[in-house]
């Protein structure tokens, strides 16, 4: 007897080495602003989701978590750590993968790796809310730390809002000489600065992604001038937080889940009842974006699970005619459902 | 440049047709047993263990749940499915894959298929609380549900228990027909059943496994005398149950998990404070099992996210041994882990 499954066992699945070569393949800006899109339209029907707040299992030196959306159709969940001590030990502070699957039969559809991915969602997420929400025209870009996301921020806001000079900052020299080189000849003037202060000077958009797990304070208040969008990332869960309250006081604060991000965001500085304005809602026009010239937005990103579900959707739509991944026996499917066990005996090969 | 992924971005991943090899390498009754210690172990450090319901995603068809736990040192969990409906289209009612990972790192180390060993370690779980709570001696059992799960339950039985006869009842024929031809040359007496009563009759352990998403009467209660013992299987999710409320009032009732037993087991039919005993805590000695030979012991098994933790150990603990398992390329690890965008850009074929 053949034990080849059948097609509905095999479950497609995007490693790490096709998902860069699916990134080279579309363009890495082109990728971007086609995330955008995917996350665009899954924000414009935020109401259709199924969301709930990730399920964390929290441990002395990082977390793991969970975090699972449906639109009805679709179900998706990504897993995913946070372990800031693990770029000590060569590791990366944050590894992911993803899974689609059919609502109507609960079989997975897609599993794919979303480190790259993640970086790829993030930055497409800040570039649509910066397009929203910063200065018309802005052009210069403060990147303040410049570890793994960093490059992915910048070139997403080149993709997608135009940006022509993005100016480094790290309290690491290393990771801004890394961050420069990985952006030389991508079309952009990159500039490294020696300060937080110098890298501020002139930018419409100030971008902070750091990664250590406290309360820091890398942007304080009297850095902070009118008219700025701030895209702050690195304050993604509880105690970790890079700006200090004055600044949250003065602006208009923008957010994705406002019971997610109160309890992970720079809002977790703030009482409870801080009036937030949810992206979503200024997509669809039912919420003010910004209001004048002068006014400070703030966007406090933490990453929902609808934006990687919009990511997996993205890849999803992609493999038909890349041809980019491997199909996985993941799943058991006997001719006869019932018939798990007849399939098992079969197997056998004595 | 070569893009090579290091040992530390590759998970090893048991497919569907290595852990049915890796089922015959070991022998079907040894994996029984190996699960079932490797679960007692694991129940016996019950209080160690980070708990939390399922995180369940309903629609009119089915469910789509995660199961998490950790001991602090693993985190574990398994993505599974129930859609009754499935079968009719010739799909599995339950599918089901799960992950370990360190905690320390966050990095996953293992990934598996867990339809077969979800069926294995359930059946394992049954057997090892059989021979905790069932008449000393039990060598009849009444197998009512033939599905995919009937043959593991019986297996298991006579592994761990000592069973020597099964008697098997379905309401579709067919079922009963499959259940014993792949029982056949098995060693055991196997009976076909046309009525519930008939199955039950010198029947020590009566194991109920049928699958509609309803409140069933599958047992009502003049069909029980004193002293069986019930292992309830398919009462397993909210307005899903098998048993007629006054076998519960008579009954002295074992649970996993109480918090989760109460809202998905047979006991959904019952007060809220209604009195059950956890099984961990009979293993350990801090709570009565059996107390008469007249007593009915019913164990209303839900089925726990431990009991998935324990069987992805055991497969985790026979990768060496069997290299019964791929290298998957799960995870993005570049050399400096903070330079993931010089990866992708290393890996540009042009």
């Amino acid at each position: 007897m053949t034990t080849t499954p059948s097609d509905k066992a095999l479950v497609p699945f995007v490693s790490v080495d096709h998902m860069m070569q699916l990134i080279h393949y579309i363009g890495a800006e082109d990728m971007l602003r086609g995330l955008a899109d995917y996350i665009e339209v899954d924000f414009r029907r935020w109401q259709l989701f199924d969301k709930t707040p990730r399920v964390a299992s929290h441990s002395a030196e990082g977390v793991i978590e969970l975090m699972p959306t449906s639109d009805g159709d679709v179900y998706g969940f990504k897993y995913v750590n946070g372990h800031p001590k693990n770029t000590r030990e060569g590791l990366q502070t944050v590894t992911a993968f993803g899974l689609l699957a059919d609502v109507a039969s609960g079989y997975p559809v897609l599993l794919s790796e979303m480190t790259l991915l993640t970086a790829m969602r993030t930055a497409a997420t800040s570039a649509l809310v910066a397009r929203l929400l910063a200065p018309k025209h802005s052009k210069v870009m403060a990147m303040i730390g410049n570890g793994a996301q960093s490059e992915f921020q910048t070139l997403a806001m080149k993709a997608i809002c135009g940006l022509r000079e993005v100016r480094l900052y790290d309290t690491d020299r290393a990771a801004t000489e890394k961050c420069a080189a990985n952006l030389a000849g991508l079309g952009l003037t990159v500039t490294q600065c020696t300060t937080a202060e110098e890298a501020i000077l002139g930018a419409q958009i100030i971008t902070t992604c750091t990664a250590d797990k406290q309360y820091a304070t890398i942007l304080s208040d009297n850095m902070i001038g009118s008219g700025v969008h701030i895209n702050a990332i690195g304050g993604d869960c509880p105690g970790k937080t890079e700006l200090a309250p004055a600044i949250l006081q003065r602006s208009e604060i923008f957010v994705e889940y406002p019971e997610q991000t109160r309890v992970e965001g720079e809002i977790q500085q703030l009482a409870e009842d801080h009036p937030v304005t949810e992206i979503w809602q200024v997509l669809t026009g039912a919420a003010e974006g910004r209001c004048s010239d002068e006014q400070i937005t703030l966007f406090d990103s933490v990453g929902f699970a609808i934006e990687d579900f919009s990511a997996l959707r993205y890849v999803r739509d992609q493999l038909q005619a890349t041809g980019l991944y491997t199909a996985l026996d993941m799943l058991a499917d006997p001719d006869d459902p019932r018939d798990l066990f007849g399939m098992l005996q079969r197997a056998r090969s004595d």
